[in-house]
């Protein structure tokens, strides 16, 4: 049995309005069979750098010929481009700002397309609502077969936008780490810049924030008392302080930005 | 490849509650290749004039032959109808109290059903979730080919309850409109009832509301600065009034129903 | 036209985080024609209890052969068992910690499952996210064909954690019963652990609960006047108290916990 590939939405359009509803009538209606999934809805209004984290994080459970539809787009109606990125795996649709930035890190793309057809786009487009006017109708597009090349003309993928993600610097001669906190998730976990994949994990590393006591890196919840304090690194491998069965959020007062860091001592 | 009509869900219930995920399990469990959509379950509790607004604007995005299922009702259980009006391109489900106004103001109408037949609900019915007894399986029946005309008798359109739905009135011999917020989008914006429909554009004009300086109609929320006020037409096609990269509901401190009015001074 | 079984997801992971989406994801690289459908994700966080009563209630409105993934996991990592138990008609995937609690009060069990085999997880696997790496991955394989039986090893179904479910309890002879509000539902309608099963509705009873009047048991909203309070047989055949098109938790400023009690006077 043949399956249209996946389409996953990622936006910060939130669920209280009909955007979402809207944006899968466009898809279904060009590609009735298509399988659509919702990455999250609630990126932080215009913030660019936490969608493009977040969809950096989540690529690589999808399927093979995936469709992203990835949009934050504080500029949408202005020349900001829209633009496809087709890599070995994957096809990404998105706002040329930013958003795309881990996949253009990336070495394996095979196109990048300045999207302009309008033969693609809904044939009456708002200025304001082009993820439901111009992105969902170009995934459908692609989900039945078109080509991204036929979307538009190719541009290098140097001239896209890209912006700095969430990283940690090592410092006192790779003794200490620096990040920040890069998020809260729903439990008021504190999900901070300290990547797993740049830290040596032979070493005895405490973390470190503001109001709280320096804390060993533990594996799971369970190795501390309920309500205490812990770090360890989470689902996304990055570094992440919580309460256990509580709120860490709440329990330090602390939000995005604050500073974290680790040290051997 | 053959598909089953797609199946809207337009709902006051939130998501909170398992009450959406026990209307998709009655809905598969008679039709188990449906493809169920939501278009949004956030239509404020009891809001019958809200949810006929967004329904109304949603419709036409979705695929012919689309089954939307609209519960917002106040009256559950009461002696309000349940009615099925079938379109010359869609079929409706809902609670006679006005939330199917823009369907029934259509000329469109084929049939217009009140649902009686227990044959096609729940076997055990509660008294106050016909969204999931007798909504949710009636929807699923037509998905696989059950005539509207099976689910009850067929009634008069006329007959049917309808409630005005948001709109603007023109005054000072149209040099203005005068019309009022009817919602706050996700991102803070004003949804007003100034439709872009009613107006001539070939004027200059200035919209107007408490605490706010007159605002040209802008395209793009690019002609402003950051965090400057603008006014522009919705992705729905009414007049909004947004603030760049901010929140216009929180600056301006309005809310639903306050007024808002146009004029070319 | 053969259908994979339906997936079901109920976690209290909330929607603000891509969680839900990469546990979508997981399931879709594995089993690409899965049907997906979230029950809800609002299960307050580490509250077993809320979400073994919410799956309890929800189960039979789906259909026969669809699998269950339940994740309230308090203790992630720990050496609780993930497990799977195949009943007549339903397969259930859960950490062991009395999230299946009505499942095991069934007398239809025909598999108890220890999930044990690395080979059904996710290669990499975090210790905090087992509904994405361990329990998305079953589900998966379930739903392709894999017999429970494959993921390790059977267990009695003894063995495995219960909890109490909200129950009410009689006294005065069963001239009364107690029990207590259980859960606030999104139109603040207060849920309670009287069950309608337990009662004689040949007598008339009165619902009592602190700072509200004794109320008689109605069967819909349309008995009493706007904003008056009422007590019915909700949905899930609780006994619940609202206010018609109102709130009642708001009104009776009353939360999970409370006791709320009936009797014939």
């Amino acid at each position: 049995m043949h399956h249209l590939p996946v389409i996953v939405l990622m936006t910060d359009f939130g669920l209280t309005d009909p955007f979402i509803g809207q944006m899968k009538g466009v898809i279904l209606s060009l590609a009735p069979a298509a399988q659509i999934i919702d990455l999250t809805h609630a990126i932080s209004p215009q913030n660019i750098a936490q969608g493009a984290f977040q969809l950096g994080k989540s690529i690589y459970f999808f399927p093979d010929g995936t469709i992203f539809v990835a949009v934050v787009d504080p500029e949408v109606g202005t020349s900001r481009k829209a633009i496809a990125i087709k890599t070995d795996r994957y096809t990404f649709l998105a706002p040329d700002n930013g958003l795309l930035t881990s996949v253009l890190q990336g070495d394996n793309i095979r196109h990048c397309v300045h999207i302009t057809k309008e033969h693609y786009m809904l044939r009456t487009q708002s200025s304001t609502f082009h993820g439901r006017d111009v992105f969902s109708p170009a995934a459908a597009h692609l989900a039945t077969g078109v080509s991204p090349l036929e979307l538009g003309h190719e541009i290098e993928p140097s001239a896209c936008a890209k912006i700095s993600l969430p990283s940690c610097t090592a410092s006192d001669n790779g003794k200490a780490w620096n990040g920040h906190i890069i998020s809260i998730d729903h439990f008021g976990n504190l999900v901070t810049s300290l990547d797993s994949k740049s830290i040596d994990f032979s070493r005895e590393w405490f973390v470190k924030t503001a109001g709280c006591p320096p804390l060993p890196i533990s594996v799971t919840y369970g190795e501390v008392a309920e309500q205490q304090l812990l770090a360890y690194v989470g689902s996304s491998g990055m570094i992440e302080i919580a309460v256990r069965n509580g709120n860490a959020a709440k329990l330090l007062g602390l939000r995005d930005g604050e500073p974290v860091w680790m040290s051997e001592t």
